[in-house]
């Protein structure tokens, strides 16, 4: 694994307790998330989207339709914040004020560039469906021509990064130990309910176990 | 139920057969949303960062302390965009490129106010709690004057809004349908594991109903 990331001024977690900058746990927090959310600026407005993502190395990639406002700002060279998260559980103290929760977080500064070499498009299009459901790439078809030009692919090199993660238990004021209200962490996580069969599916195609067994990291 | 909110040329949704402008469907995403991301602006570079919010009425309200740089800025009535996101589902299609999701968004855009009404504080703290664990208000500790100080709140009316929801199957290309692989939708949703008590807690406490028995709406 490589060096920690340097902070910045714009990347220095204020709150230094929750701050991490290690590459292993930026790079676990973009690789579990589902989706991200994109800030970007039109006319001194901020716009906050969410999309999905993937990594490889030290690059994100983001991808849509070149029509969306979003894609055709990042093709510009447009500053852009790309946030990640997870929420880990609840911290339910004996007070509202101490309230809080277990989480990892990821935010990634920079200008995208428009990922125009076929290889890396391809790379980048792989990625994004192990991001989704490891292992469906191998079994699903693979974009032709047409599709990968109707699709643009962003890439922000992950270098102006910081992560933040709250990992403990309840702390409580001491002198509100004794009262006699529940405390402590509910873990939360993202799970899969039954998988839904197209109806236009031979009734005879098995459930992969990349579907059946779908669960984060 | 009021009328639907108006989309203006900054939350017009540019696909269409996604958006959705009725309160009861911006309600309901902010509402089972555990945290949202509050996109800001410094030096022209966005910045996108997690947070938990609640709302009342047709407001959100989002806190932190004094001291942190979303909350001086939002203090200072700087725009924001406050966008908060489920994901409902993936949709596993047999071409890479008919992968989607299925998920509900909303966003809002607009000046927050600092609320300085002591009652709408209160208020918006309670619903802050309930946002999280709905019952758990009434069996904790309130804010005294002093952690009340400590908390800023600030307050979002929800007018310049919009939202996007797909809920759909898998729509392939005609001459896909015959490919072998399995395509539908796998639903996903936020679940609770096992509460993990606070070790200082007296073991004889029960855990209470709104805790063993929490799931998101």
């Amino acid at each position: 694994m490589p060096e920690p990331f340097t902070p910045t001024a714009r990347t220095t977690v204020r709150r230094d307790d929750r701050a991490a900058y290690d590459h292993d746990v930026v790079r676990a927090v973009f690789d579990e998330a589902l989706i991200c959310h994109v800030g970007f600026v039109v006319d001194g407005q901020p716009y906050v989207m969410p999309t999905i993502h993937c990594r490889i190395d030290d690059v994100l990639y983001l991808h849509g339709s070149p029509a969306t406002r979003m894609m055709r700002l990042m093709k510009a060279g447009t500053p852009v914040c790309v946030t990640a998260t997870l929420v880990d559980g609840l911290v339910l103290a004996r007070s509202w004020f101490h309230h809080s929760m277990n989480y990892r977080s990821a935010v990634a500064l920079g200008v995208p560039r428009e990922v125009t070499d076929p290889e890396e498009k391809q790379a980048a299009f792989r990625a994004l469906m192990d991001q989704v459901a490891p292992g469906r790439a191998e079994l699903t078809r693979a974009p032709d021509d047409m599709e990968t030009r109707k699709t643009l692919v962003a890439a922000l090199d992950l270098d102006e990064v910081s992560a933040k993660v709250r990992d403990a238990g309840v702390i409580d004021d001491e002198e509100d130990l004794t009262l006699p209200h529940w405390a402590g962490v509910l873990p939360l996580r993202v799970t899969a309910g039954p998988p839904e069969t197209d109806p236009l599916l031979n009734a005879a195609t098995p459930v992969p176990e990349h579907v059946s067994g779908w669960r984060r990291p």
